[in-house]
């Protein structure tokens, strides 16, 4: 090796990502989300661009969302975007939830100034201002309450995929944008327990999602009322542990009991013949679901993608050093085909890029499966195939008959030990704490943030609230698990 | 018959919808609409609700056109739905065109009053109002700006899928509304040839859609100046003709040369080394679509939905007399798994609805098979079917086997006839004129409106101007097929 190579060699990063997590996890996120190419800041404050990458994995993340949620026998419909500001005024708590992150319209029409500036038009001012949903509860309220007139017209279960706008001051890509994407449920039932029941079903049908398809552990439980969204009774929540050890809420289900149906007179008449309020919940999961998968399995060579949401599973870099390509293009469609054939989402990179950019352009994407195939693999009909989660101790040389034969269960092991790496990373940082002194010295001493698992009776002392306050802790849930004895406390994004 | 039954069939309507197509076609397409249950006006001006059946619509639309686009090696993307005015004034017709339709965002905030009532805060005016996009065009040349280097970057193309917002003073369900759903694609080249070639081709990627899912005949052919979008250089686009002869513009294409290119910066450095600017295309298909699907197919007993896009293609109507419906409820679930399971959207009308009202109900609907099992039938293992598109003249017993063996091609042959039925209807309503006095002839006596066919140069003609203003007519194209000599003319929605 000459000196110069060297040189190189030591100067370079040892990793695909600078800064790497331990040095700086909000720069190493912000690297990850470049890197791969799914998505960037636009001139719009607050709004963000969702390039095609990030978008194919949104994709298949509603896909099989919306697979789950049709399941459950909700229907999809669609509801205006604005809401009339007396709508929104109508459950006091809300509004004010809600009141200090709105997007007003004001005027319908723009016309242009002596000197040619583009402004909104004076006399096109309404009469009374809307707003830009930053969720549905009271619009989707308004149609329920048209809908519903007897008890045969429950249960009344509504679901719509669309973009929200909350007026934010820090925004950072997918965790925290003014206009994101979701899906927002909206339910109605007869019966309080009906209702209760529906936003823990709906629960597990992300629960579901987030273990099945995203690999991500979560902590499942109830939000104590500081947490509660605005108007609800109970609000449920998948909390995931990111690898900095803060929460990410990763969705939420509301009982909201009679609230909305109060406010937005969803009655029915009962079996009774008597006129009742209808049980409604609601429950949402949008695209920051995708920063916490980054934050999940991300290492600091870039993004690792969950096999079943992968846009692309597989990617096929053909090595050619000569001239002639023929003879790997031709192996490399080929087993391109067989893969598709079987349902593999495969792809070959056919861009004139060399070999390791090729290749580390597959790592940053996180592309679950690398094939490499050179012109002496082509010679002997095989093949070599490496693991994004394990690296390059998983390469592996088979012929691609045998390739094709093990890729699924391939695509299911590494499915697996993303979420059991996960699970252990997260279970491991959850420290039991039984007295106020404990939980002062974990956050004092240790290392390794986390969550605290502590008595709910902790939360009602006057020094744990000074304390909370003082190092920017939150609950996040109280878990199912501990029946409401304990509460899991921590950061949060 | 008893005296009372006859004086209640004669005073019955012999139809489902009221009024009839002849009586008065647009208050009979309101009817259909919410005989079949698919949309209704919101509480906010000019907004539409789309209930579960229209959305389901949708959703297959979606699907089958999105396939389409992939196809085409477009990417999925998103962008903000805020759009900076100083963005949407950029290219001088552009913001001509829908600068008297924009919602404009001013505000980020409400505040309460003293008296209580809620108002956008004074203090969270926003410095550069935000227009709700009414197409992306500028938003989204802003992003291909900073992804196009080299020609190594292009084509680039583009498509989301999302809501857009152009204030509207009257509006009709789905076809006109202040906000619908659509998809817009923007594509960018290195050549002005390219770019025309790709223009007309998703206009061919439409076309298929519009014929082979929506069984509709469209013309195709360019806008004439008049016509065309605001800031393009050629507009391709799909008329169609509904039942009552006007023209529904169904969808659009345009080539913008390099207009875009200019006022959004998109530029390259050529395979010449020098910088060039790239020529662009964009081309959308909304939810307008629905309007026409219901204003081709619908009859005076309601909709009728084309087979491939309905979603459900077959009804099962139990009949059941007695006490014991199980023996019938078996027979139902079972031929519905059957049909299930190889591909057909199968549902059971479980309803306690009375026989009669169960199949107007799917009449209306325009489910394209009915499925009649009663007892007697059950007994022999038999079912009787109907075709929504021919009615009861199509009635046919057989088995289930039978039945379940001959389904998709009895839907594929309702295709058919669904789609010649238009096209024969629609070609024989246009009528070829040569000189003024005939088409001022056609448009006063004829008893069926429809488009006239005529030489180009008419349109120059200052009579024919003044005729076409005083009678509410517009050239819809000038067809492909008559490569630029002729242009069809009519009313429009």
């Amino acid at each position: 090796m000459s000196n110069h190579n060297q040189a190189a060699k030591a100067a370079a990063p040892r990793t695909a990502i600078t800064p790497t997590r331990a040095e700086n996890f909000p720069e190493w996120y912000q690297a990850v989300v470049k890197a791969a190419d799914m998505a960037e800041n636009s001139p719009v404050r607050g709004c963000m661009v969702i390039k095609p990458y990030g978008y194919a994995l949104w994709e298949n993340i509603q896909r099989a969302l919306d697979d789950g949620i049709k399941a459950e026998d909700v229907q999809n419909a669609y509801f205006p975007l604005l809401i009339p500001l007396s709508f929104i005024s109508r459950e006091a708590e809300h509004v004010d939830g809600f009141a200090k992150e709105c997007a007003v319209v004001t005027h319908h029409r723009l016309e242009k100034t002596a000197d040619g500036k583009m402004i909104p038009a004076p006399d096109s001012a309404l009469e009374e201002p809307l707003v830009i949903r930053p969720t549905s509860e009271t619009i989707i309220g308004d149609s329920m309450a048209k809908w519903v007139t007897s008890y045969r017209d429950l249960p009344l279960k509504l679901n719509q995929w669309c973009n929200v706008m909350r007026w934010e001051m820090r925004t950072r890509l997918f965790l925290r944008t003014a206009e994101f994407l979701w899906q927002e449920g909206h339910n109605a039932f007869e019966t309080p327990e009906e209702a209760d029941i529906d936003a823990r079903k709906m629960l597990e049908v992300y629960h579901d999602m987030y273990e099945n398809f995203m690999a991500i552990p979560g902590f499942k439980g109830e939000k104590t009322a500081d947490e509660r969204f605005p108007g609800a009774v109970h609000s449920y929540t998948i909390e995931a542990m990111m690898q900095d050890g803060k929460s990410l809420q990763a969705c939420t289900s509301h009982n909201l009991g009679q609230n909305f149906a109060h406010s937005c007179g969803i009655k029915y008449q009962g079996r009774d013949g008597a006129e009742h309020f209808a049980h409604t919940t609601s429950w949402g999961l949008s695209t920051r679901s995708i920063g916490g998968l980054i934050m999940t399995h991300g290492d600091d060579d870039g993004l690792i993608m969950p096999p079943r949401l992968a846009p692309q599973q597989v990617i096929i870099l053909p090595i050619v050093k000569g001239e002639d390509n023929s003879a790997v293009m031709a192996f490399a469609e080929k087993l391109s085909k067989e893969l598709k054939s079987i349902g593999v989402r495969a792809q070959i990179d056919k861009s004139d890029a060399r070999a390791p950019d090729k290749m580390w352009a597959a790592i940053k994407r996180g592309i679950p499966i690398r094939v490499e195939i050179g012109e002496r693999e082509v010679a002997e009909g095989k093949l070599t195939h490496t693991r994004r989660d394990l690296g390059r101790e998983s390469k592996t040389t088979c012929t691609a008959a045998e390739f094709v034969g093990t890729v699924k269960s391939i695509l299911d092991a590494i499915h697996t030990n993303m979420f059991e790496t996960a699970k252990t990373k997260s279970r491991a940082r959850v420290y039991n704490a039984t007295t106020l002194d404990q939980v002062k010295g974990y956050f004092a001493e240790s290392q390794d943030l986390g969550f605290v698992r502590m008595p709910v009776e902790l939360l009602e002392n006057a020094d744990y609230q000074a304390f909370k306050k003082d190092n920017s802790l939150s609950s996040r849930c109280l878990p199912f698990e501990d029946e409401g004895r304990m509460v899991l406390i921590g950061k949060s994004y």
